[in-house]
C-alpha cells in the first residue's frame, strides 16, 4: 500500500517544501523569552497541520514553560500497533547572526541543501513525519499504524517540563514503541541505525581557600593554593592513559563484546584528527578512538577558572578555583551512583587547608541501547536500505538524548531512532542546513517503515 | 632639630590628611589604559607638591609608558649624605568593585583606618615622606640630608621602564643609600626591619588541544582534554607536602641557618589562619609557615582558565587551557635558571595529543638581603622604636620589590626598607586600607631617621 503515498510525496514535493519553509520561518527560539509568541505560533502551526491531516484530539498541552503538542490517530484499528512519535519544534538561538550567509528564518536552498535554523534540528525532521502522514491519509484514507504525537517546545532548553508530563500522563502517551527523528546518519546518504546513546551526569568542584585573594609574597608558603589543590584533585580522576581512576567508576559498565568491537571498527567514522584539528587522537588504553567514543564512558572537564585571567601577571594566591565536569555513561552505569562515586573520590583526595564543595548537576540520563537484532530495528534498517539504495550501518553514539532515557525508564518500550541528519548540518551553529536528499529519501524511508511495522 | 618638624606634623594633621585624600582620589591604575590621564595627574600632583616644598629640578621624566617623577634637594651641603628615595604613585585595579564597602577613590576613615586604593600600597607611604620633607622645610627651612626623589608610575605593572632609566641615568640617581617605604610591619604598631626580600620569576603555560571547542559526546574518547592535560602538568610541579617537584629547583637555595630559623620563630608573625581566612596553614614539609614564607622559595598558580565558565553545564571539550605561575625565590637562586628548569619540566611531562606552550615572564628579580647589623639599619631600628615605643624586630619577607634588586645591582648602595603597612591592609584586594596610627607614627619615625642619618 506504499506506492500511492510515495507518488503523492513526489508529486507534491514543491508544495510540501513550501509548507516546510513556512514552518521554518517561525523563529521558535525557546531560550529567548522575546520569542515566546513565536514558539507558540510554531505549536499552532503543527496543531493546524495535524487537524488538516485528520488527527483526533490535536491539542496544545500547557506546561510551566512552552506548550507541548499532543494528537492521536486510532484509525488503524485495535490490531495495528501504536507508535509514539516524539519530536521538538523549538530551535537553538542564532548567534552569532553575522556568520549566517542567509537569514536563519528565511529558508534558502543552496547546492542541494536547505539552509535555515531548525532545518535539521528538529523542525525539518518533524515535518517529514507529518508530510508522510498526510501522504497516507490523502491517498489511502488511513494510516498503516495508530499514532500518538508528542512534539515539545523545550528540547533546546533541557526539556524542563517533559519528564513531569510523561510521568503524569502515562496512559495518554502509552504506545507499543517510540520513534524519534532527532539525530543523524554516519554520512550523507548512508543509512544508519543508531542503536545506542550514552547517558550523562556531571559535577562541579569548587575549592575554597583563603577568604580573599592573597599577596603571593606575604602568604606564599603558609596557605594552600586552591588552583593547585584543584589540579591535584582533577589529575587524580583520569590518568594519562585516559583511564578514569575514580574507585568503582567502571564497576557496572557493560563490557563491549568482540562482535560489537568488530562492528564499531567497521562503521564509517569521521577523521577525528582532521575535524577536531588535534595532533593525534588519544583514547582509553586498550580501546580505539571509535570504541571509546561509541562504547566506553568518558570524563571531561568542560571548564575551569580561578584567580587572575588577564594580561600579564598578578601575583596572588586566589581565594577560589572551580572546575565543571561531565561524564558520558554507557549501559549499566547509573548516573546517581556515578555522581556519588565522583563526590566520594573528591572528598577522599581533597588536600588539607582548603574546603572543597561538590555540586551535583541536576540533569542526568542513563545510557540507552536497543539490541541491533530487534525486529523493529531490522525493519527500520530494511526501509532505510530500500530508500537510500545502500546497506545500513549500525552505530552507537557518544551523545545523549534525555527524552530517550525517560521514555525507556517510564514506558519500557523500544525506541527507534530514525535520524536523517548528516555530519555537515552544523546543528546549533550558524548556517544550519539539511540535505534535500535526506528530505526526499527520509520520507521514502518513513513510508516504507510504517508499512513494514503495521503488522 | 626634629622637635619643630614633629610639632608641625601634629598641628597640620588634618590638612595633611586632606591633601593625602586628594592624592588618593586620583585613580592612577597603571594597568588600565583608560586611566592613562589619571596616572599622569598623579605624577603632576607630586611634582606640584615637591615644588611647593622647595625641591629643585622637580620634573616629569617621560618613559615608553607612564612618567617617572624626579626631583632633588641639595641644601644639606656636601658633607651631608644623599638618600635616594624611591616610591610609586600607581595603584592596582579595583576589581571586583562590588566587594568594596566604599568607593576605592573616595577615601573614607572607618575605625582608625583610611580606606582607599593605594592608601597603603604605595601612595599613602609616599605621601608620608613628602609630608615629612614639608615639615622640615616649613620649620627648619632645610632638610637634614640631601635627597633624590624617584617616584615611578609603573610599579604595579612590573616597573617596565625603570630598570632602563636607572641604568641610563646612573649619575643622576646616584646616592649614598636608598630608602623605600613600600612594605609592611610584622603587626600593627610593631616596628619592623625588613632585611631580606624574595626574588621572583614566572611562566605562563598554555595547552592547545582541538582547534575549536568540541561536542563532548561526539569527540569524548578520541581527543585529549586540554584542561586535564594542564592539571596533570601542574600537579606534577608541587606535591601535597608543598615540596616543589621540579628537577633542580632547590639546587642553589642558600640554606637557612639554625640561628636564622630561631630568629624567624621568635619574630612576631601574623596569624595566617585569621588574616587569610583559611582552615589551617600549610607549608613545605620540614619548615614552619613562618620559615617558608620568609626564607624558602614558593611556587604559586596565580590564575587558570579554559572552556566554559558560565552558569550550569556546557558539554564541550575546550580547545585551550592556560595557567599563570609565579615563583618567589630566595638568595642563591637565579631567576633565569629557574624559568629554564620550569620550562624543561613542563616539556618533559607534557602529554601527547596536545601542544604545550611555555611563555616566560619578562620581569624577574633575584632575592635581596642586607646584614641586620649595618649602621643604617641600626639607626632605622632606633627611630622606629622611638616613634612606636616598642622594640624593633628583624624580618625577611616573602614579597619581592624588583627595584631593590636593580638598585642593589646597578648602584651597589645599601637599601633601607622603612615600611609602615600592616598585615590587615588588603593590598591588591578590595577594601585596601592603612592605619592612621601608621600614618602618624610612621611620619614620626621618618623625622627621627633623617635626623639620625644626617652625619
Amino acid at each position: 500500500m506504499s506506492e500511492k503515498a510515495l507518488n503523492y510525496i513526489q508529486e507534491n514535493r514543491a508544495s510540501l517544501l513550501e509548507k516546510l519553509n513556512e514552518f521554518l520561518s517561525i523563529p521558535s527560539v525557546s531560550t529567548d523569552s522575546s520569542h515566546k509568541d513565536d514558539v507558540r505560533n510554531a505549536a499552532d502551526f503543527i496543531i493546524t497541520y495535524l487537524k488538516e491531516i485528520g488527527f483526533e484530539n490535536a491539542e496544545i498541552q500547557e506546561t510551566a514553560g512552552h506548550p507541548l503538542v499532543f494528537a492521536e490517530y486510532n484509525g488503524a484499528g485495535a490490531d495495528a500497533p501504536t507508535v509514539l512519535f516524539y519530536g521538538h519544534y523549538d530551535v537553538q538561538p542564532v548567534d552569532p547572526i553575522e556568520l549566517w550567509e542567509s537569514d536563519p528564518f528565511k529558508p534558502e536552498v543552496r547546492d542541494g541543501r536547505l539552509y535555515a535554523r531548525g532545518s535539521s534540528d528538529d523542525k525539518g525532521q518533524v515535518f517529514m513525519h507529518l508530510a508522510v502522514f498526510e501522504a497516507y491519509m490523502n491517498t489511502e484514507g488511513e494510516l498503516p499504524i495508530n499514532v500518538k504525537v508528542c512534539i515539545e517546545g523545550e528540547e533546546e532548553i533541557g526539556s524542563e517540563n517533559l519528564y513531569h508530563i510523561l510521568m503524569e500522563k502515562k496512559e495518554q502517551f502509552q504506545a507499543d514503541f517510540a520513534v524519534i527523528s532527532d539525530s543523524g546518519m554516519a554520512a550523507k546518504n548512508q543509512p544508519t541505525i543508531l542503536y545506542g546513546l550514552k547517558g550523562f551526569t556531571g559535577i562541579e568542584i569548587t575549592v575554597n581557600g583563603p577568604d580573599h585573594d592573597l599577596h603571593s609574597g606575604m602568604y606564599g608558603g603558609a596557605v594552600r593554593n586552591p588552583i593547585m589543590a584543584l589540579s591535584h584533585i582533577l589529575s587524580s580522576m583520569k590518568d594519562e592513559n585516559e583511564v578514569i581512576t575514580v574507585d568503582g567508576f567502571y564497576d557496572d559498565v557493560e563490557p563491549l563484546t568482540e562482535d560489537e568491537r568488530k562492528l564499531m571498527e567497521q562503521a564509517p567514522g569521521e577523521d577525528f584528527v582532521e575535524t577536531a584539528g588535534v595532533p593525534e587522537t588519544v583514547s582509553e588504553k586498550g580501546y580505539t578512538a571509535k570504541e571509546h567514543t561509541m562504547g566506553r564512558p568518558t570524563f571531561e572537564i568542560n571548564g575551569i577558572y580561578g584567580g587572575y585571567q588577564g594580561e600579564g601577571t598578578k601575583t596572588i594566591i586566589p581565594s577560589q578555583a572551580t572546575a565543571k565536569i561531565t561524564c558520558r555513561l554507557v549501559p549499566g552505569q547509573d548516573p546517581g551512583k556515578i555522581q556519588a562515586l565522583l563526590e566520594a573520590h573528591v572528598n577522599k583526595v581533597a588536600p588539607s587547608g582548603v574546603n572543597v564543595e561538590v555540586k551535583k548537576e541536576k540533569l542526568s540520563a542513563r545510557a540507552y541501547k536497543v539490541e541491533p537484532t530487534h525486529p523493529l530495528i531490522k525493519k527500520a534498517a530494511e526501509s532505510y536500505t530500500k530508500a537510500f539504495g545502500k546497506d545500513t550501518v549500525y552505530l552507537r553514539m557518544g551523545g545523549s538524548i534525555p527524552v530517550v532515557e525517560w521514555i525507556d525508564d517510564i514506558y519500557k518500550m523500544p525506541i527507534i531512532l530514525l535520524g536523517f541528519g548528516t555530519p555537515e548540518d552544523r546543528l546549533h551553529s550558524p548556517n544550519e542546513s539539511f540535505p534535500l536528499d535526506s528530505f526526499d529519501k527520509g520520507m521514502e524511508t518513513l513510508v516504507y517503515y510504517w508499512n513494514e511495522v503495521k503488522n
